[in-house]
């Protein structure tokens, strides 16, 4: 009695927030409160929605509308029909997706699919409730880390009946072979296994262990057309199941899938681990405790309720995306050889892994985004990427740039993974192998490491163009022309090595290394061998040094630019801008054009497009500066380093209220959110906080921009900084007031407009005063 | 039975030309014979067609198929319907429209227009023969220079009459008043008033005098809907006429028409003087011989037929359009002032006039066309000219740019006008008042001048910006936000002004005035005040200095520019690429970015359309570089000037195949030729001589690029220059073939890229050398 009344005033809080009533006292908000899940929804990719997940959970379960492909599919806000809830929603990857309905396996393998509405729908970061219309169940998911946590009312006692696909299309790939055993009655195990990508290129087993509530009548299972009654088990290819169950009463059916990418077993121990009881309120008020906890690292006051709503969404959207995929136990499922191998992480002192191995899509562009907001205000996940990292390093040879199901894919170009890396180190956080690390990035910045492997290039290194990088000191464009990859583009990813260079080159320099940091460093001011000064844009050249004609400054991808064009990537130097400004004429010149680039930009938006498919759209992929993509997302922050701090000030609020300002189904993140990048993103320009060169030199950093919020208060971590909390004050902060008037560190004028990592992780206060017109003096 | 024999030779003759056939042997090819006007005509403009007109005659008689407006009306090629026959079609002027009719007054007043077809049209230099297929009548059409001659075939000898229009829409504007009086039944006199534009703003009236090969039997005469029978004449608004015959035999009716802009008595004095015979075929055999003549002072072998057809259609347009305005008595109308006066030409000493005057659209791009061309070889067309210049500075006190009805226009901005009267002063050609001529220009140059208006600014001297000019060294943008005027297009303004500033520069020199000289020098580098070093490219500024922001140096108009674009107008420099090679980092890196300026136009053809009204569509329109107006027309040969000669010649063929090539109504100058700009840039490229600087410094240069043909001579005037020919001959050339491996001059090594104009007038023989790979020595 008791359970139920709070259950459905958990309901009815949940149904408040969602709608974004209510709350009125912005004492009693709670951050968790704030989170709006259903943030571009419409424009959904396979992994972007999240509900019934923790914290990089390698467990994220919701409801699948749309299964056919990596883009649109998964939950879409416009589709109004549940295709199946799955328990895996990641790169490259999907798992166990299983449908409770009323009926007979004949009647339903092929055609379980139901209806369901938003207005009776609840969604809530750890929880997602919605009713399946045509069975009249209403499901309720929560999870674990590890597992996911089902719960069914169902309004018909009939042929109550739990549906499992064990093959078909499910987001990215087909599940090609999956496979059910019955354990007993009330347990069940087995894998599916996803078919290779183009991406990913090796088959993939995901595995399972259920166990319910109640026991089942039988098992029903089917290969092809042949239906098995009271079955054992399936296994194959065109397999299915139904776990049948013989209660005729309407009690709610509970059920726990624990999931594992090394074995049954390891799924069955990450339930026995996570989660040892059967009170789903309780794990659902759990899972909502631990991501108001995450979630208040960062606490904001001011602005309006809907910038605090976004502005949690997207600090949600920065915690999630890139899953774990070790066990409970540590073991996890090494991908990089010839075969699967199931491999352990070192435990603890208190037999714990020393960290969680993950998944995740590329981390190009993370040294704008999750190398700033991760170790500033989540070290240990810094740490445990730089260990993931390691890890792969160990397994496979090479320190990953994006890897899925255990395995590299080689996604985007560059050794992307250096800054964050170097990021991370450069900022006390040292728990992990410095020296491994080096290793293994100065070798993805030499022939045989990543950089001569462009996009998804499995099976050559030749799209990458590192050779020529070094021996031309640019990668030609175009070059490689048999090489199978995608982004084989040259200026790009010149642009992009000369910047990896000089992160690299200042780790050296951090550890001594000399000689490796002035060749590095050489090689970091490779750019300029690509910039024409007759157009003041980077501009390709082929291998015998021809500028690329004809050329178009505008011009989108496809010549010689990865997801963006010559003008978007003329800035992405940010180890050098002020050699940039010499060649532009002066800082003046320099930001005289960036500002007219972003006048331009403006007249789109800010943005190539609504969705990702949208830069598809000639005018609109054409945009001089793009905020829906990775390559130009700091350009705002540049003017912070060419004396002309008020523009910065001025675009990325323009950018933020552009941009990432609106809460519906319908805006968020231009349909591509990218794992955590592009939350992140919005989250430090809203606390006004960035670092132009990731964070990667010594005692790195932190521009000081226009937060949009009076008070953002950083919890420290215990173990990893001296400090409690640094908090930044925003005097006579608004909407019209986006200008800062003074900066304040501690109570003495800063005299400069950046902090220093230093400054920041002993704790203190910055106070800025806020106005209308800017203060052109603040440099 | 003779002259009937040579009329059908004739015009067989002139179908077989105007269809392009026979003629295989070259040698027996008349240049009259290869010109074919309906080029363009499909896309024609009020002035553009031509058929029985003399070079720069007063008189362009030729049928009317569309009459509202100056764009898309005149005769348009696939309009099918004669709507009136008028005898001038000029810059915002037309004049006296009649029709050959059967029938009365009653019915045919407001209803006379009549089918024509293609297919029994003959049409040619001088010539032009349709049958009006409602009527039965087959019109004939010759001309003087100043007399319209008209010879009507009427299949039915029933009411034979001439319909002669008084009032009406006709081109540009309205015909609002005129008068025809009975002088006898075979003589006519009245006029006929052109209503005011915004261009032109006083009532402008043109005088006729009629005579008839046989007596009329009555006139009859209408004013609104009142007819009146056996009439004196009528005079008015919403009159018009009908000149009936009582000959009812099928005889040819002829009909000479005298035109003036001063009187009626000087219309019939007109005829006096020109054409006092009734001989029309004579007349149309002569004005084939003057066309033939005039046309032979460039004589082509080699290239292909259709190529010298059209190189002959070029020329032929390059010699009309900017028509004679004085009669033959050498009276002419001097709208400057309050009223119209009649004034006098002075008379040489046989007793005719010194020189004719002109009316002319804009010298807005003569710098690159005529102001070459014309002087080369027509030097006493550009005598005229500037005569006709200083005629209107002693009249209005300006020197005009583009004069209409004996008024100015100050069609579109700049003084244009100086580049054009410096560059014939500097080839010798000096029959005109210099001291004068010097006053004017600087007087233009300065407050109170021409380069104070802008486009069509007439009230007010607001628009051109001249006093910011001097005082900022720029013309901001925005500017004069109230000026009535078009075009207050600051850089623009600013671009044209400096190099303006550089020509009358080089006269002052030329004229011992230092203090002068260095004055306009120095304001001829003011285009640096706009050049953004950060693009390298020219970039609008206001009055406080700030670069225009938005800005695209691709957007066309509207933003600073005046037709153009910021790229296109960086180019406009011909005073000193070398100061834009520098600050464009070097010649070789200028020469990079406009040949893949080049590269970029060559997608979109080399022109903004193949419509004036094209520009209006933003892909086109913001094209690189565009060769359908003047702005950039000189770009292919700037290569030439900064040591990379084989750009010049492969871009300027490369835009000659694209873009003046084609032989159809459907093709030609892009709908808008310019009254001969278009079609001498054609020639120009085409014998492969170009004056980068208008040809206004001392003995000024031509850059020699890549001909067409294999043998150009161009006969040398008598009257200025000392040799009798000069001619061009490119071995071994083809339409692979177009680059100059070696040039000599009068069989020596030239060692440059350019002659000197006493090199040529001097005659001789330039030889080149051409092959299929550049030869990128020469320099």
């Amino acid at each position: 009695m008791k359970k139920s009344f709070l259950n459905k005033l958990t309901i009815v809080l949940l149904v408040a927030i969602s709608t974004l009533s209510g709350f009125k006292v912005q004492a009693q908000e709670k951050p968790v409160d704030l989170v709006y899940p259903h943030l571009d929804a419409a424009n959904s990719r396979w992994f972007f929605f999240s509900s019934a997940c923790r914290p990089f959970g390698m467990v994220n379960l919701s409801p699948d509308n749309e299964i056919g492909g990596a883009w649109g599919s998964g939950y879409r806000y416009d589709t109004h029909e549940v295709k199946g809830i799955s328990h895996v929603h990641a790169w490259q990857l999907s798992a166990l997706s299983v449908m409770p309905v009323n009926g007979e396996a004949k009647d339903l393998k092929d055609d379980y699919y139901s209806p369901f509405s938003h207005e009776t729908e609840v969604v809530a970061p750890g929880y997602h409730k919605f009713i399946l219309d045509r069975f009249g169940i209403t499901a309720e998911l929560t999870s674990t880390t590890r597992v996911g946590f089902h719960k069914y009312s169902f309004s018909k006692a009939e042929q109550k009946s739990i549906l499992v696909k064990l093959n078909g299309p499910n987001g990215p790939c087909k599940i090609v072979d999956g496979k059910i055993e019955k354990v007993n009655s009330r347990e069940f195990t087995g894998y599916v296994t996803n078919a290779p990508t183009r991406r990913r290129p090796k088959e993939t087993p995901v595995f399972f262990y259920i166990e319910l509530s109640e026991p089942t009548q039988e098992l029903v299972t089917w290969q092809e057309n042949e239906i098995s009654e009271k079955s054992k088990g399936v296994e194959g290819m065109d397999a299915g199941a139904m776990l049948v169950f013989k209660d005729k009463q309407e009690k709610p059916l509970l059920m726990k899938v624990g999931i594992s990418y090394c074995s049954a077993e390891e799924a069955k121990n990450n339930i026995k681990v996570e989660l040892n009881h059967w009170d789903f309120d309780k794990v659902a008020a759990d899972s909502k405790e631990d991501w108001n906890n995450w979630l208040s690292k960062i606490q904001v006051k001011g602005a309006s309720k809907n910038d605090r709503v976004r502005f949690y969404t997207d600090l949600w959207h920065g915690l999630q995306g890139r899953r774990i995929i070790s066990d409970a136990s540590g073991t996890y499922c090494d991908m990089t050889g010839d075969g699967r191998k199931v491999k352990q992480i070192p435990l603890d002192k208190n037999g714990k892994p020393k960290f969680n191995h993950h998944n995740f899509d590329a981390m190009w562009g993370a040294q704008w985004t999750i190398a700033t907001l991760w170790p500033l205000a989540y070290p240990q996940v810094a740490s445990d990427f730089c260990n993931s990292m390691l890890n792969y390093y160990n397994d496979g040879g090479l320190i990953p740039r994006g890897p899925s199901g255990g395995n590299y894919t080689y996604v985007m170009v560059g050794a992307s993974s250096t800054p964050f890396v170097v990021s991370t180190w450069m900022k006390g956080i040292q728990d992990f192998d410095i020296d491994l690390a080096y290793e293994g990035l100065k070798k993805n910045h030499m022939v045989g490491g990543i950089m001569g492997k462009a996009g998804y290039e499995h099976r050559t290194s030749e799209g990458g163009g590192i050779d020529k990088y070094i021996e031309l000191g640019y990668v030609p464009h175009p070059h490689a022309p048999r090489a199978e990859a995608y982004h084989k583009d040259g200026a790009g990813m010149t642009m992009e090595y000369s910047f990896q260079d000089w992160t690299l080159a200042q780790l050296a320099k951090s550890l001594g290394k000399t000689d490796d940091y002035n060749y590095f460093l050489k090689r970091s001011s490779n750019w300029k061998n690509l910039f024409d000064t007759s157009y003041g844009f980077i501009r390709p050249k082929d291998n015998e040094g021809n500028w690329r004609t004809p050329y178009d400054p505008y011009e989108y991808q496809n010549d010689g630019f990865v997801e963006s064009n010559a003008a978007q990537m003329t800035w992405y130097i940010p180890q050098d801008y002020a050699g940039l400004a010499e060649l532009m004429g002066s800082k003046a010149a320099m930001a005289s054009k960036l500002n007219n680039e972003f006048a331009q930009a403006q007249k789109l938006g800010f943005t190539a497009g609504k969705k990702h498919s949208d830069e598809n759209r000639k005018r609109a992929r054409n945009i001089s500066i793009n905020y829906g993509n990775q390559p130009s997302m700091q350009c705002a922050y540049i003017f912070n380093d060419i004396g002309a701090a008020w523009l910065t000030q001025k675009w990325s609020r323009a950018v933020i209220d552009s941009v990432y300002t609106g809460v519906s189904p319908y805006v968020g993140f231009n349909g591509d959110e990218d794992q955590g990048l592009m939350g992140s993103l919005s989250v430090l320009m809203k606390i006004g906080l960035f670092q132009l060169d990731a964070g990667a030199s010594e005692n790195p950093k932190y521009q000081i921009g226009s937060p949009i919020f009076n008070e953002i208060t950083i919890s420290l971590s215990d173990n990893y900084y001296s400090g409690k909390t640094f908090k930044i004050t925003a005097n006579n902060n608004s909407k019209e007031n986006i200008y800062v008037q003074s900066v304040k560190l501690n109570g003495k004028s800063l005299g400069r407009m950046y902090l220093l990592h230093d400054e920041i992780i002993s704790g203190g206060e910055m106070v800025l005063e806020m106005g209308p017109e800017p203060n052109k003096e603040l440099k």
